[in-house]
């Protein structure tokens, strides 16, 4: 695949059982998908993983080395399944502590209501800030590049709606074209395109349930000029009929 | 997490830039989630990854050598993005071979429409097994307990049928207490549960939307019996009236 121009790259990481064992829909990282490719950042990369310290921590720490930034979901609470903070705490080799600012924050959401165990929403590992503090809602919390958020997915998008910015990067730019014909029949021009092309990422995709086309090509770039430019190629290359349209 | 019984476990690799880039939503996993609870198997891994053949050999690997079953989706077919089997061979150190009985299904299939780019769909890891080939579908290509299928989910349903059986556990068993009050104040009951029934998973998810209850306990296992002693424990433990409905 040809990295499509300069882009943070971005993991997300769901932590659940609920979600492996199918209790509940998974969400965040379907509504981070547009998301993320709205704002232009470059995802790379969704594991979701059952709620066990060492795969926490081993998959959060592994993508952390890797790419430019790791959202995480869920684990973040209370009760015995929460076990994000401890996790990641663990694979970076700091302790969980906790933080002043949000047992402050949490202090004065319960008020009489406070039962110890709520303050456990207060631990962090140790070194991670807060970020959005003066947003309306809740701050993320942050601990090098990995962003840890709830997995409650109201609460989830109403956070991340909070740093959003923080992934801002130039747009891609996507052309496709709509194609009669078998994938191998496409194969040896689409290989010429690539070949002539690097700035941009072709992909093909069959389509079984469509009627006038068999194939879709994508042509993405983060340069508009250079998509057009592998378009226009593609549909020179191609025998006339091939292509029933553009867009 | 507790083990709630002996169940292969399971991971699923999704190879894509498709799926990342939002380009398509993703089916084939979401699909599979509540299709693999039915057959007792336990899910423990969810995989989404780019067409870049190291990061398919590295995941595909690392999965394999973990967990009981690999499924992997997309990534098959003709063109210069179908790099699976390329990734999966170099991992486990052999070589892509043609594989005979795969060419003579895709040159009957073709026929006269056969390009030689079609051939490259009968490409697998050296040592791979045809499974269901008496199956009026396709065969589904396995090379040692990575089954490898398609990403066209119409064609990944259908593949998947008919392997399913080899995925067939006891079934799971899950009872439900729907409970007022914060998970805070939750949280020490469902730690002596947790203590009580090793044999019993259980889970504790807050809702934000809901209007009769604030907490959803999940108590699972594989032995109907522990899960309903997990949930009578848990509702003899807790004040009356915070169980609101049990199932």
């Amino acid at each position: 695949m040809a990295e499509p121009g300069a882009a943070p790259t971005v993991a997300i990481v769901v932590i659940g059982d609920e979600i492996l064992s199918g209790k509940f829909a998974e969400e965040n990282a379907a509504w981070l998908i547009p998301t993320l490719r709205e704002l232009g950042a470059a995802l790379r990369r969704i594991v979701v993983i059952p709620d066990v310290v060492s795969d926490i921590g081993d998959t959060v720490k592994a993508c952390a080395e890797r790419f430019d930034h790791v959202i995480t979901s869920g684990g973040v609470g209370p009760t015995h399944d929460d076990l994000t903070m401890e996790g990641i705490a663990g694979a970076f080799g700091v302790p969980v502590v906790r933080h002043p600012e949000l047992e402050r924050l949490l202090r004065g959401c319960y008020g009489d209501r406070l039962e110890e165990r709520n303050l456990r929403m207060a631990d962090v590992p140790e070194g991670a800030t807060l970020v959005g503090a003066d947003h309306p809602s809740w701050p993320v919390t942050r601990f090098h590049n990995v962003w840890i958020l709830p997995g409650v997915p109201v609460v989830f998008r109403r956070k991340f709606d909070s740093i959003r910015e923080h992934f801002r990067a130039r747009p891609f730019h996507v052309r496709r074209a709509y194609c009669l014909g078998e994938e191998g029949a496409l194969a040896g021009h689409l290989d010429a395109v690539v070949a002539g092309h690097p700035e941009v990422s072709v992909g093909s995709y069959p389509r079984f349930d469509a009627r006038e086309y068999r194939v879709i090509v994508t042509l993405e770039s983060k340069d508009p000029a250079a998509a057009e430019r592998a378009l226009a190629d593609l549909c020179a290359r191609l025998p006339a009929g091939v292509v029933v349209r553009t867009e």
